[in-house]
């Protein structure tokens, strides 16, 4: 067949084994020790004479396999007693559901979201076909470029929980800490987070939380496993329609293994909290995130709004950095001085394609925006290489020297 | 941690890299030339510069994957026009939910069942939240051995759908070819199927059926993705309070690309689907998978009741070859002439123990039975080697003939 073919596109090499830096916002690019070590066991996984993939699930390679993983994560993430590891298929998308399914006191029962962007929208809409979903707080007005303010959520104090998307992976917001509560003084209602894109990237308050739930294909590993963590008064209270698949109860009585689990995509994410911990921990891993992404915003205000991040500073994701190229716009000069990094500077599309095209060309790859939003994004998940965020800082520096206009 | 090591086992070489003959009923073994392949590229994917785990689900490369994958199980399979191919995630579990919440005219209608064995009884329970669900043949009262014909199946004219399972995993039951449902006076009900442990094992009718499911883990995969054939007329029109990720509607109108699909396992399946093309087709293959059972009931069948397989003849299953160790029991001799190859013969626990134990130093695994069944059973799928199967047949001859009483 006829393939694209990247291998045939003389491209500079920033990393080894002629690989490209991926900023993919997900499925994203892993670590490559952790790509290495399953690779070199990929056919006969610790001399079982099995591949992970082949194993039974009640077989006792695969249970130590599972003990691991669990083990690791549940370390990285410090997580209470009171709290269980699930994994799940179906990514966030099925949580949407399963969340209300679980959750609700009947079906027509209410629930309060929190609306910060396309996922948080989601969200909503999926969950409001069990309930009478309420949104508590936005920021639709002005485009999705902050965070609404805790103390400003206006909260049903009977609502079954309070939903808020912790990082928005296609707008690039993300929430800065766990929304305190007792701020819009609602501290008995219980919160809930899809935090899909910034898992494992800086510790994470689980007390505060009833569920939280995370597809593993940005930060922890390939797409096909969700990681779940219910409070135990979550666990067995699903409604009658609820499918075996999506019930917290059912799934952490089994283990995890309900039906045949996705294998390979459980193992892998003990391959990546192994390579978290080795690097110290959540706590010293969210300095390096936090280090790489600053990197970029630091190119991106310091460029005279050549680039532009919509953003403004205080909900600016550490995982999706969002920027439009805007070059030297009619709007520039006016617009030059927002202290907070968003303007209404216009994204130059020639301009942009450009970008694009030479980017490729060094080797930075998947840089465009979300198709509903144009622009360009930069995602840094775990297995992003600090050799690739340097490469692109220098990459944009350069581009925005010699096209900016004189 | 400590490890069970197979390793340290000493145990015969039976397969080349080192690999045990894998009789488990899924995750299963998988052909040694695709393992092999996907390790080849597992960093690099044909010199794109990423892993096919890393690949954007909307970037070109995953686009072409995808298209090579659908492409090649669509020829593999012949499939008509009227239906379409889709990748979910959930296994047949989470079907035994979506296939009555797209096919319900309503919640609390009802669809019939066809009861055969561990499989098809948990989808009738699943479908049983949504609807009245009805048994309309069943072999629970035999013992789940053969299966209910078809021309005695009783059938409601106004059914929704009735559901089979083609191959009952646990019970090592298949039907040997589609239902007919002329036979049972009811051509118009719509026929739907759980493929999950027989699918690209022969050719399939799906000309007969409007919808049928199979996880891939058994004949086509990884554990981690479920293949789908729906008919046009099963898309759009699922209920009201169907997730999203359970809507075949909307499943097709994404190109299995709602969300984020599990990309590395969809690419596993390609390559599985490239592996039986190239040995011919389904056509062919068949042959393959017949030849390897009959090898297997053979041995069993001239044991004199050491070995005895509970199925009747006429319902044997070519994937899963179930038998208990009987060796020389007390039933023996008044039961030995049962020409049905179904007999009272007992279980001998000690020496099943014995033969599980000496099957492993011979680099057997995986050969005990459904925990919920006892005995033994031999998976045969689509990665099982000829020399798996010989291997095994040779040991089980050696040792009836070790442990027989004189």
């Amino acid at each position: 067949m006829d393939l694209p073919s990247l291998a045939a596109t003389p491209r500079q090499q920033v990393l080894p084994y002629g690989r490209v830096v991926n900023f993919s916002a997900g499925p994203a690019c892993m670590p490559i020790e952790v790509l290495l070590e399953a690779q070199q066991e990929f056919v006969n996984w610790r001399g079982c004479g099995m591949s992970i993939m082949e194993m039974s699930h009640r077989g006792r390679y695969y249970l130590k396999m599972m003990e691991e993983t669990k083990g690791r994560l549940a370390s990285l993430l410090h997580l209470p007693q009171s709290h269980h590891l699930l994994f799940m298929q179906g990514g966030a998308t099925l949580q949407f559901a399963a969340q209300p399914l679980n959750m609700l006191r009947g079906l027509g029962d209410s629930a309060d979201y929190v609306v910060t962007g396309t996922w948080s929208q989601y969200a909503l809409k999926e969950a409001s076909k069990f309930g009478k979903m309420r949104v508590a707080a936005e920021n639709t007005a002005n485009g999705f470029v902050d965070l609404p303010p805790v103390k400003e959520w206006t909260l049903n104090p009977n609502a079954a929980y309070v939903h808020y998307c912790d990082n928005e992976t296609v707008h690039g917001l993300e929430f800065p800490r766990t929304p305190d509560l007792s701020k819009a003084r609602a501290t008995r209602i219980r919160l809930t987070s899809d935090m899909s894109s910034n898992f494992c990237s800086r510790p994470i308050d689980i007390d505060a939380h009833a569920l939280i739930y995370a597809g593993a294909q940005k930060n922890m590993g390939p797409a096909g496993v969700t990681v779940v963590i219910a409070r135990d008064d979550v666990l067995g209270k699903e409604l009658a329609t609820c499918p075996a698949m999506c019930s917290y109860g059912l799934c952490c009585k089994a283990d995890s293994a309900l039906n045949t689990p996705p294998v390979f995509a459980v193992y892998m994410v003990g391959l990546m909290s192994k390579y978290i911990q080795e690097r110290g921990g959540l706590e010293t891993w969210s300095r390096v995130c936090e280090a790489k992404a600053q990197r970029l915003y630091e190119v991106i205000d310091a460029s005279e709004n050549f680039y532009v991040c919509p953003v403004k500073k205080d909900a600016r994701s550490r995982m999706n950095v969002r920027f439009l190229v805007a070059g030297a716009s009619a709007e520039r000069a006016e617009d030059g001085a927002d202290a907070q990094g968003c303007s209404a500077v216009k994204e130059n599309e020639a301009l942009k394609k450009k970008f694009l095209r030479e980017a490729e060309e060094r080797g930075l790859y998947h840089l465009a925006g979300h198709r509903a939003l144009g622009g360009c994004r930069a995602s840094l998940y775990t297995g992003m290489p600090n050799e690739g965020v340097e490469a692109l800082a220098a990459f944009m520096k350069e581009f925005a020297e010699e096209n900016s206009e004189a």
